[in-house]
């Protein structure tokens, strides 16, 4: 039997991170021969590469393909152009352009593309993030499913966030969880919400927050749990959070209990998972709160124990906050 | 009746042009207040930013859909990252590193896949590119045909081509014309040829003869047809290029007449065409034969008269080579 890619991998669970680790380990990442490799941070949200003059160059890049591609509060534009904004400013840097290109089915409607490419604009004008070069294709009926935006993006630093994370940091998001899912959700599954995305650059906060903390991710795809089973595994520490504490709108609440999905998998497209020492966590706290009130000090980091790696404690008791997997999911982005 | 993304905007003629004129004057270019934007370049191959130290940053992206996506001689994976590099290169810059972003189609074959990311890999470890971010989407059956693969990159030189061109400055072509287009059709509509795609990087032909040179492109979608129309319409200048002197294999002409289509406005995804000042054409020429023995000087620049822009001079006489549009161009990339 052949062998073919499935739908799991895709996911922002467990299958998936082994889909793409059997064929990155495999890439050409430069030469590294005496050290000199110029490029590092590959699994990172951007790579980043030693420019002459010591200032960090940033890279990264993302396809976004969304059903449905207009929702409420937003459109693919915003996920594409904020989210290619957002891995370049939580890698601490300043985004300096982005490439924008688009893959079309023919007969999509040009008034809706319109929408799409009004939003495009009007985020990079007011975060003054320019779009610099790209691409367009246009491609025949059934070639694609109506629009597929890619969005690269380059981003200078004079220093990124590397600092070691250690028992004792605190993590601390920058506002409320799951309204991107569940704005969609409500979309597709057609029940009535007041909720609308999160999606939008995360640039502003990061720039108040960047000197002050060690660690930022925007937790997109996979939700908290994603990332913050991804942040105990590769630093392998314990991180447990406290449930009361994460941020969470009564309307997010109840949707999710409704659907019966689990609200910590899924999408945010215009938040922070941040760690810092625990001595800045009440300044960064303050920072983020100017633009979100609901931002808040979720957990800590531990030193690694038996127990397992994210624990989640709750008013019952402590459980495992575990990896996203297969079609637990669902796939929304 | 509502208006709809039509298929003709995407061929690499007219109608492309137009279609992304109307979007591309829209969108946010950078801050030119004061003149200090420090990109430009935007309708270039890659677009241009002057870093900190001097030395220019290119950005470029391009995102690849090809059926079929294995063809005699290569696949989709050729056309990502040589079509990448070539647009760095062609600026006159070094690559220093791509994005690799896969959109995959649920129950694409393991072993076809592992086909293209060798592919990739190969180039990229060849030319010591290094692929050093990169973004993996698998979507639902019916979302895509297939695979789409965007591939952006960076580079960095100390100058860019940008000399103005002249009347009298020669034009010259690094190789074959259409052999990509006709080793696509031939799979496409299964006839035999000996045919392969010329895809590959033109970074080492660049890196001979680009401190001689003005202007380099890579004829890709439209072919030469294409883009000697552009480079007529922008500069106001008329080009006079020789038939005779054009090459193209035997092969690739039989095929292209009996398929009855314009050899000169299907893609190439190996070649240059290049501008120089009359006085480094021999010696350019000379270098770019070390690569391939069927490179030739094609024709020359003229001062702009009424007869037309892009001049073909045949044994039979003078013809317009005007600037594919429709479907006369058969989409193959």
């Amino acid at each position: 039997m052949k062998k073919i890619v499935s739908l799991e991998s895709g996911n922002g669970g467990l299958e998936m991170a082994q889909f793409l680790n059997s064929f990155t380990n495999k890439l050409y990442r430069g030469n590294n021969e005496n050290g000199k490799n110029l490029w590092s941070n590959f699994s990172n949200d951007s790579a980043t590469y030693k420019l002459p003059n010591k200032d960090i160059l940033c890279f990264t890049t993302d396809s976004y393909t969304v059903s449905p591609y207009i929702f409420p509060g937003g459109n693919i534009g915003d996920l594409a152009v904020s989210g290619t904004i957002n891995d370049l400013a939580v890698m601490g840097c300043e985004p300096i352009g982005l490439s924008l290109s688009l893959i079309i089915e023919e007969g999509f409607e040009l008034d809706e593309l319109n929408i799409i490419l009004d939003t495009i604009n009007r985020i990079a004008n007011e975060f003054k993030v320019p779009i610099v070069t790209g691409d367009t294709k246009v491609v025949e009926k059934g070639s694609v499913d109506k629009i597929i935006i890619n969005t690269s993006g380059v981003g200078i630093a004079k220093k990124i966030l590397c600092d070691k994370i250690l028992p004792g940091d605190k993590i601390i998001l920058s506002g409320g969880i799951a309204e991107h899912g569940v704005a969609l959700l409500s979309k597709r599954f057609d029940f009535e919400t007041n909720i609308v995305t999160d999606s939008k650059p995360v640039l502003l906060e990061m720039r108040e927050i960047r000197d002050k903390i060690k660690f930022a991710k925007d937790p997109t795809r996979g939700g908290i749990a994603s990332i913050l089973n991804e942040i105990a595994d590769e630093y392998s520490l314990k991180i447990v959070i406290d449930e009361e504490k994460i941020p969470i709108k009564k309307e997010v609440k109840t949707a999710t209990k409704l659907l019966g999905i689990d609200p910590y998998s899924l999408a945010n497209e215009g938040r922070i998972l941040i760690i810092c020492d625990s001595k800045n966590a009440q300044s960064v706290l303050k920072d983020l709160k100017k633009f979100n009130t609901m931002a808040e000090i979720i957990g800590e980091v531990e030193k690694l124990d038996k127990v397992g790696n994210v624990i989640l404690k709750t008013t019952l008791g402590s459980r495992l906050l575990s990896m996203p997997s297969g079609k637990i999911v669902p796939r929304i982005c």
